[in-house]
């Protein structure tokens, strides 16, 4: 199968595709769309994502785009590895935990609310940047309580990495750009090592990928 | 079976899980957990919710949060009514829709959002609600431009609504809160007007509630 990736070496939410797909040990081309110089608004990007973000997930001509849903069907289309247990309840704990960052933690700190802070309340790059420290934190400290009721062993939904282990990731690394320290989160660290032993994890980072900046 | 759903008039998650649920034709009791007056810290509900967030979705004992993994379980528990397609290219855009919502609009204007905003950029009542203005209205452009390229038919998916239409409701939902002009978003409106006129989508919304407050 043919697929595109249109992503960002910035995105957290291109990392979760990465992860998902090589965990499914699925080859794809990655086309970058510089999200910081505003390259997801371009009438070109603009017509294949309606909403202006990425990732865009292409799988021969088909366009999806979120990348939850995105790692969804991918678990739909190919079965193995499972990106979510097979056990209802379990499943339903594993999107859970994709959430907190997904829905929660990780839209406070995108592109066009930094730049909206600025716009709204004239918040200067520090006053940003204290902003998304903050939710980063939040994010991580949710994790922090739910992986010190049910520890990870050693992911979160047991012996094999699922979405809940790519979005929590996901999260950590965007507390790594906010220079955040990770003592108040040590079960959210411990996972988030297993995570980073595995080549799917550590290849998909940020900082490995061709365009990263630091 | 029995379910309890800790909820709230105004949470927009909330009243997603109630359709849902409506749909499903699953009777429930909903137990009110006040988040504008900080009730979702109350240690006997955090110990509910790690998150601290509302909802949450009790079924037999067993608690589950996040109000896209409560539906994905509902789905999945009762399959009839389908609340995401069986197509596997339409239900990732039936997620996708919902994730407009649920991970990039909704996000941003939840009470801890626009306390912060006070806490971290001094915002005051109005400068809080303009904020949330502007990105209700962004989630409802977004949704507009998607339906205006694949019009509803009646609902996003063809004949019977789902996980879209409940989180396009709910944008709907939170414009209105914030008096927001809906002639911008003709096939949006459109669109809710269909999901109104079901008695799920009606009596779950906010303003029907009994803990509603103008």
């Amino acid at each position: 199968m043919t697929i595109q990736l249109y992503g960002f070496w910035r995105s957290n939410a291109a990392f979760r595709v990465r992860v998902a797909l090589a965990l499914k040990q699925l080859p794809f081309d990655e086309i970058e769309v510089d999200i910081l110089s505003g390259r997801q608004f371009d009438a070109d990007y603009a017509e294949l994502n309606a909403e202006h973000v990425v990732p865009t997930f292409v799988h021969e001509g088909h366009r999806i785009f979120q990348s939850l849903a995105i790692m969804e069907y991918l678990d739909e289309i190919k079965p193995e590895p499972r990106l979510l247990p097979a056990d209802v309840k379990e499943r339903a704990y594993a999107r859970s935990l994709a959430l907190v960052s997904v829905a929660d933690a990780h839209p406070l700190v995108v592109p066009r609310v930094r730049k909206y802070l600025g716009a709204a309340f004239g918040a200067d790059a520090a006053a940003i940047e204290s902003w998304c420290r903050h939710w980063a934190a939040e994010g991580l400290a949710t994790y922090e309580r739910l992986l010190s009721r049910r520890p990870a062993a050693p992911f979160a939904l047991g012996d094999e990495p699922t979405i809940a282990d790519i979005c929590i990731a996901g999260q950590v690394i965007a507390g790594a750009l906010y220079q955040l320290d990770m003592t108040p989160f040590p079960n959210v660290a411990m996972l988030t090592k297993h995570c980073f032993e595995l080549p799917a994890f550590a290849d998909a980072h940020p900082f490995r990928q061709p365009g990263y900046k630091a």
